[in-house]
């Protein structure tokens, strides 16, 4: 029997129908996150679209950008979904459809799907971190998903990593999405910006993005580059606590600010080596990058199908 | 048939026979560490000592107070033990008695104990934290101490927790050992005082330790408390960081420093309750003492056994 897969994000909601055992989606359709109609029956109505006509499905995973228990199904938060807020999605979803549904969040997801699929094929212990507008993370123990007692756990973006530091989405000062993040990196340009600092990020009218300061970054722009070596020394620092703390054989690094290659890895690379505290924990260790690109929301749900 | 628990620390070698079921020893052992003949062979002449007379032991686990790999048994390095390294320990054992043999490190066996026979019974993901001369830890995920790939993970003490921080005694800045165990504290006595601090530390010939700043803080004196509230609050945001990562439903903290009572429990909470990111962290969640004192080393070798 077929499997269903949805990546439900911030932007778009997308569905997919796999067959058994197959990577190759028989059919994927996508529609806009917001719209008319209530966001719910947009999705039913997705899932509906893609439905296979013999009937025969196994499964539906729902991998949701957004905070949620993928036990209990209960979904806290989602971006540009509000009244979402409270809603057993899993529940509701079983019975509409009358078949086993699953729940995870996106970065754990991520996590499953380059482990089943892609960078970690073949690895029992690794974490995945994304690095974009934020940072998500997702983390294999003993070849199982790490959720913690309420699906809460593996929220590597909001581990503090230096106290009192510039403030994270979330309020609090010093995380690691605040320091590492592309919006941490244009923050700081800002921030250095605004005390004075010369920069060509400075010249034009547009605020400065993590995209603009990469591409300032390549042509030389001395706080540009501080930006990325800020950014990759804390995040190569954090890799570390997580060496320590999981010892695992891999970490994945995904989401758009990784598109900047060396920029980030190197510093990233250095702060690690710098500060593992034993080299028994880069005995058959490997970080790489993620294999996954765009298809990762998908998979990683047909993983979770499939789990 | 009965098992043998064997708890191998710096000073002391110890060492239980135990029912089967049963929580109290038929019978228990303990020689110095240091001595004249090699220390496996007293280590194995202990061991016989408590052997039971009908010769059924169904095991023995052994608990070191080192860096070792339970799953190959290989030990790295055992305070006051030098000749240990590189030894495979669980082959010799079971080569010289003839039953299985297993092997754990003495944190991640106090985790154990406590969740087996103490604090933790009940829950299925919990966090033992030992504060005393150093930082160490271990960790319970879904039922399962959490290893990593060559059982050096839960390294709890050697997370970054104030980069360019006061060194660790791994040589490495800001790790949380640094900041919150009792080297940490007196540590930082010590330099206040050496920068010309007042308090009533410096005014006897003794260097000050985490205790006699204990003592000093329960009389009022600024600087002590200071040092308390200090590595309370390092140690309240490294637990909220470690809900973040593991979403517990307990943390158990233990070690000499966690005598001390509310002079550090205090900041740990005050620090926590502020650091953490959403309530539902804490829905269900409990910040508790040890319960197995001075027998968690034997209980945790009991629980390995059994495991």
């Amino acid at each position: 029997m077929d499997d269903i897969a949805v990546d439900i994000g911030g932007t778009q909601l997308r569905a997919a129908l796999y067959p058994p055992e197959g990577l190759e989606a028989r059919v994927i359709q996508s529609i806009p996150t917001a719209g008319e109609k209530p966001a719910l029956e947009r999705l039913f109505d997705l899932i509906a679209s893609i439905w296979p006509e013999n009937g025969a499905v196994r499964s539906i995973a729902l991998g949701v950008a957004g905070a949620l228990n993928p036990q209990s199904g209960v979904v806290y938060q989602v971006p540009n979904i509000p009244n979402w807020n409270g809603l057993n999605i899993i529940e509701l979803t079983a019975k509409r459809f009358n078949v086993p549904v699953r729940l995870g969040n996106d970065a754990n997801l991520a996590a499953l799907g380059e482990w089943k699929y892609g960078a970690g094929v073949g690895h029992h212990n690794l974490i995945y971190l994304t690095i974009s507008t934020g940072v998500g993370g997702g983390i294999i123990v003993n070849d199982r998903l790490l959720l913690g007692e309420n699906g809460l756990g593996a929220e590597v973006g909001h581990i503090t990593v230096l106290p009192g530091g510039p403030l994270c989405g979330c309020g609090h000062p010093g995380h690691l999405e605040s320091m590492s993040s592309g919006t941490g990196i244009a923050n700081h340009v800002i921030r250095q910006i605004q005390a004075g600092r010369k920069t060509i990020l400075a010249n034009n009218n547009q605020t400065p993005t993590a995209r603009l300061v990469a591409e300032a970054a390549l042509q030389g722009d001395e706080l540009a580059l501080e930006a990325f070596n800020i950014a990759g020394e804390f995040l190569g620092r954090a890799i570390a606590d997580l060496l320590h703390l999981f010892n695992p054989t891999m970490v994945i690094l995904g989401g758009g600010v990784i598109k900047s290659g060396e920029l980030i890895l190197n510093p990233v690379r250095r702060a690690l080596l710098d500060a593992v505290i034993s080299p028994q924990y880069l005995e058959g260790f490997k970080l790489t990058t993620a294999r996954l690109g765009d298809r990762v929301g998908l998979m990683g749900a047909l993983a979770l199908a499939r789990a």
